[in-house]
């Protein structure tokens, strides 16, 4: 939003590997003249830039499900955007997009790199930026594909005030499952009650997890659904139900290093013929349109809930990927690059 | 051994819960006369126990696959033994058996809880109390239902000199498996490369784990055979490839307490979509005539090897116990509390 006369671009760039926590002296800003897109490419401006808490991890030297990120290169992000100059016939000038647009104003990219988004009247522009993506397709095939639930199972869900824990949770009622949410602090937990609805919330701030575990779920735990890992992970495997499963969606409470799991836990997996298993959302883009789809409608008629909060301005990165790892944001962590009317 | 006139029993019983190692201190030993069968049970003279390295874990608190151990009872344990007197017409004087016999020289049990055994001539009476039993089986299985291996596939066994190990090692190469053995000390290794037939080894003790595993495995591991959990399980973690399984038997590094994991190296599950999955042999019986005929043709023409180290008499169960804990044992360890030819 800081772009006079809109010649020159903003770009994020990370110039040093951050060992703990994120901050600023991890990032250089540039600020080159806009892009031209070529042949069969577009120009994008960004409107809205998603902190994921992954995004803490691309940042480390060690390879994940995505390449790590260049020193000196623009901060990889995952943007939505609107197009504004097209050399591509699939869109034009005015679509709405999501793609990899990096935290920067603008970029250029093949268009066939990018979704185009066809907004639906009554569901904000920036539910397509967290909801209804590839969050939304994580939580779903997350749960159903490797928890394989049946009606009736316990379910625990961790960092469940999250994008995806509380989808999560709201897929799980769905599919009859008594759902426990784990979040921090009684605010997020309150929502999950009362909103999201489900059946019992541990706040792992200040309850007594085991003790509350133990009386939310006397007969043990059929599917946990993880997002944090560390010592409550611990206290999820170990009660697990014979061939109970951990859906490994993340384990954020690692990403800024050094957590350990007690080995010990892990042997439940051994007694309880246990099943603990990481997927990739990329594994099911073929389910994308079906389940976004059904999102969609659920967002629309209200019945879906979800939080989002937008920090105002690129210069806000530093700080929404710190929210997200000090679990201070309110459900999906966005920052807003700029306005939808801008320009 | 030491029953004059074979009138009284020795029972070796849990008196104390270990902390770390087992010593003589946690037991007590008692004399109690010979036990009489009633009817349908039968008296049994135990002739071999097995010491598996799960046996420490039963002595813990915390309930695993097998209830605790009560303290002041007799030390439960795996035994094959012959049986002297029947009150039940399924079993006769003379007919060797499987069972929980405990660690004592007499017990007394019904029949229908026993397996009879019929040896075949060619193969020792102690092999089907260690590798044609709950072993084979739980290698077979293991290896077959959880590591659903394709031939071609790189497969890493740890403790794989030992009695479940060393089998998962074969029979990986029957079917086809790239095969590398971890194992602590050069005589091991040897064994396993010499007589086994794997692929590869890695002395743990010795090498670089981390450095050979590169080198043997440089586009990384399929399968993880594990048995032990730990610092060198992070570091197979680490190195499996998409869609990786690890198969967890046993965590015998745990058992003695205070071992973690590494919660960064199970993100590998996650960036790799991989699995680790516990089991049970008892979900395996229905496979038992089957798996364990097989294994019996392969030990009987001498194309499948195994160690078995037998210590004399009860009052060894203790030293046996810390030999399996400090890998110093090679293959099965059984005890022998009596003779074939005894009484």
């Amino acid at each position: 939003m800081n772009s006079p006369l809109a010649t020159l671009n903003t770009q994020w760039r990370l110039i040093a590997r951050p060992a703990g926590e994120v901050g600023r002296e991890h990032f250089q800003v540039t600020r080159p003249p806009l892009p031209e897109p070529g042949l069969g490419e577009v120009r994008v401006r960004n409107l809205y830039l998603l902190i994921p808490p992954s995004m803490r991890l691309w940042m480390n030297e060690k390879e994940t499900y995505f390449p790590p990120q260049p020193l000196g290169e623009v901060m990889a992000g995952i943007t939505l955007g609107v197009v504004e100059s097209s050399q591509d016939p699939s869109l034009v000038p005015g679509d709405y997009v999501n793609g990899l647009g990096g935290c920067q104003e603008w970029f250029v990219a093949p268009a066939a790199q990018l979704q185009k988004i066809s907004p639906r009247p009554g569901v904000p522009l920036a539910a397509y930026r967290s909801v209804l993506d590839v969050q939304g397709l994580t939580a779903w095939c997350g749960l159903t594909e490797i928890g394989r639930p049946q009606a009736g199972e316990t379910l625990v869900v961790t960092a469940a005030a999250g994008s995806v824990g509380s989808l999560v949770c709201q897929i799980g009622k769905r599919l009859g499952l008594r759902v426990i949410g784990i979040a921090g602090g009684a605010e997020k937990c309150a929502w999950l009650r009362d909103e999201c609805g489900v059946d019992g919330v541990i706040d792992y701030r200040h309850d007594d997890v085991a003790a509350r575990l133990d009386a939310l779920c006397p007969e043990g735990i059929d599917i946990v659904y993880e997002n944090v890992g560390g010592p409550v992970m611990d206290m999820l495997i170990e009660r697990l139900r014979f061939k109970g499963r951990v859906v490994l969606c993340g384990l954020v409470s690692s990403y800024n290093g050094g957590v350990t799991q007690n080995t010990g836990s892990l042997m439940t997996l051994v007694n309880k013929a246990a099943r603990m298993e990481g997927f990739l959302v990329s594994e099911y883009l073929h389910r994308y349109q079906e389940v976004v789809g059904t999102l969609q409608e659920w967002v629309a008629d209200g019945s879906l809930k979800y939080q989002i909060e937008v920090l105002e301005g690129l210069d806000s990165v530093v700080d929404a990927i710190g929210r997200v790892f000090r679990g201070q944001n309110r459900g999906v962590q966005l920052v807003k690059i700029s306005d939808e009317g801008q320009r």
